[in-house]
């Protein structure tokens, strides 16, 4: 059982979004789907929900065709963009996600907006930014679908809220073992939870990897330059920076244990990663 | 030198957006001001620049009324919401903005853009929010006035985007010391930044202190959860946390130097304070 994308290629005008993309969601485990903004992460998802067509390639859940009902049913995707009518009210959206996923849990979802505190009978559209992003989180964590795909889940939610929702998060994985997808720009609140990282850039996918796998071997070494500089030649250094005297230069693999006087080494994790793997690939 | 709020109160209807609010900005600093959601930071620097009244108190800049075109000159706030007509294109708002600030730097603007590929020719309204966020904070990098105040100005940023204007933040002010105060759900990435840290919830300051000040008594002090109670009875517990048999408090005020067997201690950072501080407040 799993989501599976192969060979999926997308253009938009003079824009290639998705360039054969091949890619398994499994059953059971919760992904970090990450990338810069236009890397292609939504169009991905969007392919996924039927909400865009690809230029080529087929998608699948659990062997059926990504755009059958039996697939569609299967799946919820907690979109950046809120697809309600203008004058719909959050209470009328419940009602709405209770005739279309049997499984949505309209008692828990209540909770939630009382946890929130998102009134019940707003408009969707007159939301704030954060607000609106509670009402689509509600709604993934109450629909007990098999695959729940979260696009930005946190986006203008303050500290508070983003901690109640990962923890909520976590709580339903616990209770109720579905596959999640979390796509988000706050990657190291997000480090800790997510079991398998993607990393997709400019429509490729770069990483697809055990979280604690992508940086079990990276390091950072700091110390004055020049003696991080003659400690660093011939090793795999993937960036460095510098602040007054201070260099530091991340790095794969192992030799750090033994580490020259004035040099210091810590983990890298996974939003230093991801950033130094940016920058990496921007100067190739 | 320095923006001073005495006594601020203001309502909307029926919501106390601020109340009595007493605050100094002085010279030469980078401030967080750090709040949920409604807790009224926006309003508060919407008064400053004069886009909002007061219901009563008074702001000053420099001593001059914050309404005086003196005070207004020196100040540039880089809003959520984006202030600018419909069809203007990015370019000619940089044109505008060095019309009204006379020390703008055009060109260290344009070379921004280029740095965050933001293009010139387009309309700030067909922005999405990340670029929208971008388009904000390269005039808040380039106006040169003596106060600059950020709010939210990385809301839909990429990691990298986002870690590209912490650096130019830094070095901004390195290069041309002015005050700076960011407002900004992401605590965790400015907590090395910002060297003074207000902390407003409900309308009323919480927390106006050095950052380091703040954090510098807290500790977060794991084990299994009878060890830890019986370790923690009468100490000054602000929050915990259980997660399996393990338990966490956080706690204000030493003595954690010599923790019984089996007791982890970890310092508290200025992200996990400020939602421990909330919940603490919740609670009352």
């Amino acid at each position: 059982m799993a989501i599976e994308f192969q060979h999926i290629s997308k253009r938009f005008a003079d824009t290639r979004a998705l360039e054969d993309v091949s890619l398994t969601f499994e059953e059971g485990k919760i992904y970090g789907l990450l990338g810069n903004n236009g890397a292609g992460k939504s169009t991905l998802l969007n392919i996924l929900t039927g909400r865009l067509c690809p230029d080529s390639g087929t998608v699948a859940v659990d062997g059926a065709p990504a755009d059958s009902d039996a697939a569609l049913g299967k799946l919820f995707l907690v979109g950046e963009k809120n697809l309600y009518p203008d004058d719909m009210k959050v209470k009328r959206a419940l009602d709405t996600a209770a005739v279309f996923y049997p499984d949505f849990d309209r008692s828990y979802a209540e909770s939630l907006a009382k946890q929130f505190e998102l009134p019940l009978n707003k408009k969707i559209n007159g939301l704030s930014t954060g607000y609106g992003s509670i009402f689509r989180l509600i709604l993934g964590l109450s629909v007990n679908t098999p695959y729940v795909l979260f696009d930005e889940p946190v986006l203008g939610l303050d500290a508070q809220h983003r901690d109640l929702f990962y923890k909520l998060l976590v709580q339903k994985y616990a209770e109720h073992p579905c596959t999640m997808v979390v796509s988000t720009h706050l990657i190291a609140e997000v480090a800790d939870l997510i079991e398998h990282t993607v990393i997709i850039r400019k429509g490729r996918i770069l990483q697809d990897a055990p979280t604690e796998e992508l940086t079990a071997a990276c390091w950072a070494v700091s110390g004055p330059a020049g003696v991080v500089d003659s400690w660093a030649a011939g090793r795999d250094v993937f960036t460095s920076s510098v602040l007054g005297g201070l260099k530091t230069v991340c790095i794969r693999g192992g030799g750090t244990e033994d580490l020259p006087a004035g040099l210091e080494r810590r983990r890298v994790g996974l939003q230093e990663y991801f950033i130094s793997l940016m920058e990496e690939e921007d100067q190739r």
